[in-house]
């Protein structure tokens, strides 16, 4: 007999491993924070582990959790306050203001833990944040069991250029020695906001902290027309041809966004090794613009899925952002085939993975990984017939219909109740907040 | 005190009226199948009111049954069984094929009870069908409590023109005289299926009928740029010129698609009151292209939406497809101000039900309309907090937040349990029917 935390059987498993095998009737076994079996489901196996916690529904499909490689998770005290705005005026006129008024730590704190608790719900385990006070991100998803990529926002502020990009790698160096070993959960990044609101200097400085730490560089990129644009003017270069001009484009290197990108500024990312982050929904909701990925994958770049913020999507869920991306793309070129769902899923998990550089730990449903893994129950009527489990996920399924959620091999989701959380406070905490934001706005 | 059957009381009610009215701590009574109060709650109100069900849920948004003008609801048997292909190989290699070996009466019954449930339980209450074996929709709808378009569809198959007009004239009678006063809840309709598939003297012949009894008239319009061409070459007009040309645009026809239009043509819709079902995401998915409805509604065009059939969406949630028409509309014509969640959440509601001509009937929550009402129940960490209900629905809500379902002042849905429905039982019969499809098609 093997002792076994976990075990899990489903009717099928999509284990978005390197083949892509699907498991009829799976068996997964979890041992500590780790998968140590995956195979089909047979009585011999079975009897070979002692389990704690036998988890078995019938109906269902078991996949990797989901990987959110760009978010603003406090963003959601914005969610729906300054819709449908043109989008220099919803950031310049709403958000910008709404931020400098009410983001303190106990509003990143709450905020971090509600959207949480929506990542659970809908099957996230990774998220890969950039906001203020990361420190309280990091607490709110060490409470609630989620891997979080902890991004250290960087905005130039000083005048003085060396000063601004020492001051500036200084606090990067102090915010990755501090959070570095403080959890298995918990990654830290740096994160300069994009080229308009950092020098080149601040960026190559930033980068090279990154670098002697070997953690991850973000930046928006080329999210609109308009930011290429002035960024032509400022440096007479094209955003990607900027950051490759500083050396900053190689594997370490996440780029969120990337709208707006001329054939060669592809052939740089796909030549460095640039990783990027797609966020679709968002980019159509403030028609800032959709990300060419199907080219990009065709030229071997790393693309993972992001929601970004609340104000700008409005929710976190990964399971409706695949089918936007699916159906956002197949629309702009004409094509049903530009893209098809097992990609799609692909992208929200082990490319997802590697965009973060953890596809040796997490993104795929094997043997020795880090057990993050969901449930989709099937038993509804949206899910039925089941005869494509990729289809169904992406173009059927929506987050509530994930039920069960394992991070770390933590059960943080069990028949749709959260495990680690006190939602009714969360909520009670949010809503106080709230109130305060509703009467500034109001 | 008045008697009264239901009353409800929640957070905040989207009445869609015609002031498009938003009541705050919002009192609803119905008695029978009518609504016969609508206004702020009051201790005083309530107590007037000797109510036989009381529904209160805190925390909730109100709003009335969500109307999905274009279904073909059976097509749930061919959910994710042939996606991400070429339009024209998807219909010919896959769709037809399994419809000229499966599609019965039995399947007809159990895929349509599938469909309803489906759409109970994310908020639809009125469906507009189209597809073989109406009788047995029709059945399946009223089992289920659900308000049903029921459109008799008509292909010429006959080589002698005259012979098949009349012969489908014929048809077309004896459906509207057999169906037009069997239940409140069924309105026949009649579908000849698109101008590719029927002949100008079919369409006139049936039109002809539908006017005798003002009876609604539908067909499939200018989906593909492809089928634009095909018509313009067998009869030397665009399809909606075609159609002009035939007395068949007026405001009891509704067009489906309707994706490729020129300037000339949203004239002549406009001009006729012609009414257009928008489907977003079956246009998306299959890369057949997007109505430019933002123009449409601009020149008082009557536009509601549809999902289409499972084929091509894969899903019945007008909840997700409001979403994706707010997020395709912004995206291709760069513009996030085109259309907002109040515009689109009209479309769902009050202008689908303009579109289907049962606009004194249905369509918002008002005095003396029938009591067709959703509840959404917005304690869930992806609805909170609330700013903008609007919002909130189209753009992070999902069919899964629907927890109360109300049509013609029957509860379909209560807690999300269906109350007419035996899901397993449903599920069961489906699965033995998707069986053999399964093994026809591996």
């Amino acid at each position: 007999m093997i002792e076994a935390d976990i075990t899990i059987k489903g009717s099928v498993c999509l284990t978005m491993d390197r083949d892509l095998t699907v498991i009829e009737d799976p068996f997964i076994a979890i041992q500590g924070e780790r998968i140590v079996y995956v195979g089909q489901y047979s009585n011999t196996i079975e009897q070979k582990y002692l389990s704690k916690k036998e988890i078995s529904i019938p109906n269902s499909i078991i996949l990797p959790g989901l990987i959110n490689t760009h978010t603003h998770v406090p963003m959601v005290f914005f969610r729906g306050i300054a819709d449908d705005l043109p989008l220099m005026e919803w950031l310049n006129h709403h958000i910008f203001p709404l931020e400098m008024k009410f983001v303190n730590k106990e509003m990143v704190y709450w905020g971090a833990l509600l959207a949480c608790a929506e990542m659970i719900c809908s099957g996230t385990t990774t998220f890969c944040d950039g906001y203020f006070y990361p420190g309280r991100i990091a607490r709110a998803a060490m409470e609630t069991g989620l891997r979080v990529f902890l991004g250290l926002g960087f905005f130039d502020r000083e005048e003085d250029v060396e000063a601004s990009a020492r001051a500036n790698a200084e606090t990067a160096k102090y915010f990755i020695e501090k959070w570095q070993h403080i959890s298995p959960l918990v990654t830290p990044a740096l994160f300069p906001h994009a080229p308009y609101t950092c020098r080149p200097e601040t960026m190559k400085a930033i980068k090279e902290v990154a670098e002697d730490y070997r953690t991850l560089f973000i930046t928006h990129l080329a999210e609109t027309k308009e930011e290429v644009e002035i960024i032509r003017e400022r440096y007479g270069l094209t955003p990607v041809r900027l950051l490759s001009s500083c050396g900053i484009l190689d594997e370490r290197t996440l780029l969120v966004h990337c709208n707006w990108l001329d054939q060669e500024e592809i052939e740089i990312l796909a030549q460095s090794g640039t990783r990027v982050s797609h966020n679709a929904e968002s980019g159509m909701k403030l028609a800032s613009g959709l990300s060419p990925i199907p080219e990009l994958i065709k030229k071997g770049i790393c693309v993972g899925l992001g929601t970004d913020g609340c104000a700008s999507n409005n929710d976190h869920d990964l399971i409706r952002e695949m089918g936007s991306v699916a159906y956002a793309h197949k629309l702009v070129n004409r094509d049903p085939t530009i893209i098809d769902a097992r990609q799609v899923l692909l992208l929200a998990t082990r490319e997802g993975a590697r965009a973060l550089g953890k596809e040796e730990e997490i993104g795929s449903i094997e043997v020795n990984k880090k057990a993050d893994i969901i449930i989709i129950d099937t038993c509804h009527p949206r899910l039925q017939p089941l005869y494509n489990p990729y289809s169904q996920i992406v173009y059927a399924a929506n987050g509530d219909n994930v039920c069960t959620t394992i991070c770390n091999g933590r059960i943080l989701l069990e028949n749709r109740r959260l495990t680690t959380l006190d939602l009714q406070n969360i909520l009670k905490e949010v809503e106080r907040i709230a109130c305060s934001i509703r009467k500034e706005k109001l």
